[in-house]
């Protein structure tokens, strides 16, 4: 297991953001935050390694790599977070801390994104603060990681 | 962006039709159905191109190649109707007019299949008329391209 | 009975189509509906009655004659849809074909607009498609009376 | 068709048995399981096949092919028991006796873990029993088959 | 107020009676209960007003003429018994003994018609005995008047 | 068995009848019910035999013996009306006409009371009508004997 | 259109008022508030037209003649306020300011009297005050007028 | 107790009038409406007693205080409305008529806007007309005072 | 306590196995089943004492007497499954491993047959395969009772 | 009717007091109890006659005959307290002083044990206090009757 | 911290006790009760020290400081029983015994009023006995300093 | 207005910190945590106001006041989060960001908790970081103020 290694997981749809209704999801492209996030990283000795699927079985499979891989996971499950379990599971099944990133404010949303079944599984979550969430879990599980 | 190209996706377990379930989903194949989706196109001056996949990830990624390679999208989602927000996301992603089909009436059925995520992004729907659905369902596809 | 006539019916306040919440419900008025719908008829061969009325009671006088006197029924209950289970019941009375017909995509309204009783009593329905919606449905009629 | 061969599927993280929350799903792992389910099988001269996959499509994938070719399906749906209608159409669709598993007693989890789609598919349902539950499912499934 | 006189009152698509999905109504036509109750009537030393509509407002206008002329009600108010708010008003405006009758068990039934707003302004109600119900309320309405 | 014998069940806490919050129940009591019950019989052509138990199981050993010793059940299964799905069961395993009555209108009372699980079994279901709801169940249990 | 005629709605068994359930609604007839309201319009330079009927058909051509005839509409729409969306549909449709009316508090009812349909297409709402309540809207319809 | 005096109320964030959310709180701010209301008192020979707090427990206080000082309230309970049974206690305990008023409809507003608790210790309510439903709301108080 | 003795729990309505309702509960008789389970126990080296009841009181008798007497209760809780509480706490009183055995599948059935209290209390559930079903829970006991 | 003497009575599982779960119902036997609320009588000047069965129907027989026998009840209904409609009637039945009494505190403990129907027909309810709940109730009681 | 001293706190609006609704809350004022608290604690060797405030805030301070100055809490919340989350958290954040007390029987009236967010922070509760359930409480607390 | 303050605000208990439940909250005083946010405010050049209160109304008091003087709010609801409609206006009211910290992970612990009012009104919200999660906070709110 890599101590340093963070593993960031991007769920669906989420390979479209910054063209994907910008209003609600920001002007960040995937990519843009990806860089960010490795240069925050960096700063915080860690670094990250990126995954991004629209299947949910995907990220079970990536999830369940992590335990042996990994120190810590930030995951944005998109729209899974409301529906899947079996992420839920998977989350559970590994033994590492999780913390849970949406860009946007689920609780201004529709009644159906304001319920998380991962979030069961994570440390902390952060909700609405666009990109700059991101970077705010990374710095976060770095402190866990320090404890 | 081919002007004239529709997407026909079929959720899972369409790839049955013709055996599976004959009273509910009626006796046409999928490439029954297909070829008539062909036809029909040809006659309204637009061409067809059809994808079935049992896979939610899947139908997510190919709604979004959709985006830059077609001017519509007729789609059945099957059993992902009720449950997948996820589904839904990808088709508000794309901005491109949907109309959801569906064999039989779901109105009549039990009542998890009463509910429809994916039809909050489409423009149209069409239930319970079996085969002819998708053919009505290109008809007014034409109509939403023409206006 | 007359068996290439259909009877059209709209529920309470399509009379005002046109002018009432033209952004939802579109610019035709009721008279242009039904007027596309005699020549649509007329290309199928068939005939159409038209009715429209704001009393439930109207409605169910008028689907029970159509028991002796029509093949089928293109019915848009309008917002008795959602509250009437009297007319569900003639619906059911009369053993004939029927199709539903909403203007707007109730599955993106109000919730208490998307649950429908007079679905349970109809082969299929078509909501979202605006006027055309009336006349796929009078299309999938005549595939219905040709079986 | 192979009038003696079982499926046996096992659904979203049931890859990690025996490292994953063991004090809830016990110390087998799943290679511990599918090797006593061999073994059972010959003894009741039968044949097991075994599939894992944390894709809730290709579990629709599978089950489709078992149509042609097994007699009978014993699953583990996991999480997916809880949220996929997507799988109970999969097994409605084939036409074989099914039996599901559940490691753990649902009635004592949480309650989003105590309502099952699945088995409105399957003629039995063993829960609570561990590894042995699966041993029990194979013995009534030649129950089933020997009728 | 004529005091041997009672109202019988038959709600929506209760005229089609005889014919209307017999295998739960019953073969007996609207006129064949009314003519019964008449004969019933006279033994008991009362007569039988009937009234039947498809109109909710005129069932209400009806229930309140009643109020100066009669000395009890019978009544089927049909898939009004479970929507209308309005005829229980009308129901309690009267100062009228009510009996409540339905051809079919309604406790057998759709959960939507196992609820009854009008039964709320009844001294009694009688269900699921077909026609034989409507005498049983008429014998049940003279032990009432007699007390 | 004998084809004219109908059982007469009373549930708990009946036979407190006359005493009980009589403004409610009323003030016959039980012995004269079942004196009034037997007057009509007789004049029906049939007998009555009576049980009254509080015991829930007692009620459902008495059903069960009336399989193969009666022609039909009147019963007020009282409170276990909205309880027990027991005496609903042992209401459909012996195959008899069974019509259910309550002494009070249940839609007038406390929503607990308004559901009633043993209704299902029942052919018909008269309340409110006090004691002479026995006699009109009496009479309606003659009718279904003679078809 | 007439500037100053504001259209006043009486629903179902408003009719009866005075003599219905005077603890509820009150003594005074409808008579009686009608030529208040003259008065009351008199004084505030407009003039009214009153209209009553027991028919949510009826009802709902009355509002929509109103479109073309008067500047505004006070109205009670009696039970139908919790069950028709038909009205409400009705009052969006004609652009006039509309004041709702009740003459009970409907806070303090049935949990069923509780929820408006109608309000939703209202400016405001009045409930509570008995005939002064009327007074009180046709006195704030004076004032939306004037702005 | 002072016959002529009635107590203005204005809960949370209702001092913040005419700055806050003006397009659904209108632009008086409260200074405004109690110059308006003291004007209006004295037309109706009354006084007005004004008081606002954003502590629940300061208007259960003041409520308390009513009983001996005044002959009616007008309250706006802002959130609490929805919120608060020791403010609908308060309101009981005092034995003074009450007038509810809100500036918005709140039958238009979210859900959880929509129920009132304190509406029930309430003669009347008045909702939607902005600062007038105070002026209306002590026209009112000033009838129910003169009966 | 006899370590090998196992008790056999019969619920209500179990007596007429074979006679009701075949078609959902099988053709065995209760005996036929007592008979097979023996023969089975003595295979495993057990013994089965059997107690069948209607009585929700004699079941929890029964059940507390095993606590100084048995080794594991198989229990089939009839239709108390869904209602009893009481049963649920008298099987966590005593202190010993609990299977719970329905004939039929509780998931395909009505939905108030789909929740069990007692199966809190139990190891574990088997559903849905007939009298197999017992024997299958009977082998799963042996195999606790030897952990 | 004794004046002095009060029925204490023991619902369901309450026999095995003392062994089961203690950490939830405390060490105390069901003798232990009864002893203590001998003594605590005798103090009052009060008998006890004691009963305990684990038969609903039991708990009914027993409270109707304490309508001509005893001054008071004090009740622990035990499981019965959630589910038993009956045993609430049979208490509102018998015109006696109730207290329920709760050895845990059912407000800390599952949703499903948080609601009492027989509270209902108790003047007072103690619960959480173990086995001084039963003497705190029999001191409220001697309390009741010196009134 | 003074082990002999008790907290006795009363909530919203018990400060009007004797005139407020004494059909429900009993004649005694709070001055009364405070009175025979402060002698049965002589009785008991213990000292009570008693707050009242309407102010859900004043509640929690006080609550915190007796964290280090009193040895349990006796504890009437009033209506915020019902709604106030802060106040439960306040009790849990003292490691204290409370005991909760409610002079009227809440399981008798609203349902509203039935659910308790404070007594998952209490030891005991006792409802419905007046203001003999706070001496009640006072001997209970005793017994459990004893401890 | 400060550009440069923020108004860090702390609800109800959060002034026991460090010694109330610390297995959820933490060992964080309250003055460590506002000690190390003065620091890093600042790190970001930005001022911090701190301000504690178990008072709904005080909490609304001062968000009200800071409308004039800060440019942001951190804020932890507490209890209040879930309860409090007044705040959610409040902080509406005023037009400044704010971003909603919880110390626990609120979609891990009671269902009552996992509901937020005051997120309505947020730009972002952070929970189950401990104390770390005002420090991100604070950092969010420079990015936001830079913007």
């Amino acid at each position: 297991m890599n101590p340093n290694k963070i593993l960031l997981i991007h769920g669906p749809n989420l390979n479209l953001l910054g063209t994907r209704e910008p209003e609600i999801y920001g002007k960040d492209t995937l990519a843009d935050i990806d860089e960010k996030m490795t240069q925050k990283a960096e700063e915080l000795g860690l670094s990250v390694e990126t995954f991004q699927t629209n299947h949910e079985g995907a990220l079970i499979d990536r999830i369940q790599q992590a335990a042996g891989d990994c120190s810590g996971i930030v995951i944005n499950p998109g729209a899974y977070t409301h529906t899947s379990i079996a992420l839920l599971d998977a989350l559970l099944a590994v033994d590492l801390p999780v913390i849970e990133v949406h860009l946007s404010n689920i609780h201004r949303r529709e009644s159906f994104r304001q319920h998380s079944y991962t979030a069961k599984a994570a440390t902390g979550i952060i909700a609405g603060l666009g990109a700059t969430g991101y970077l705010l879990a990374l710095e976060a599980m770095a402190g866990l990681l320090a404890e």
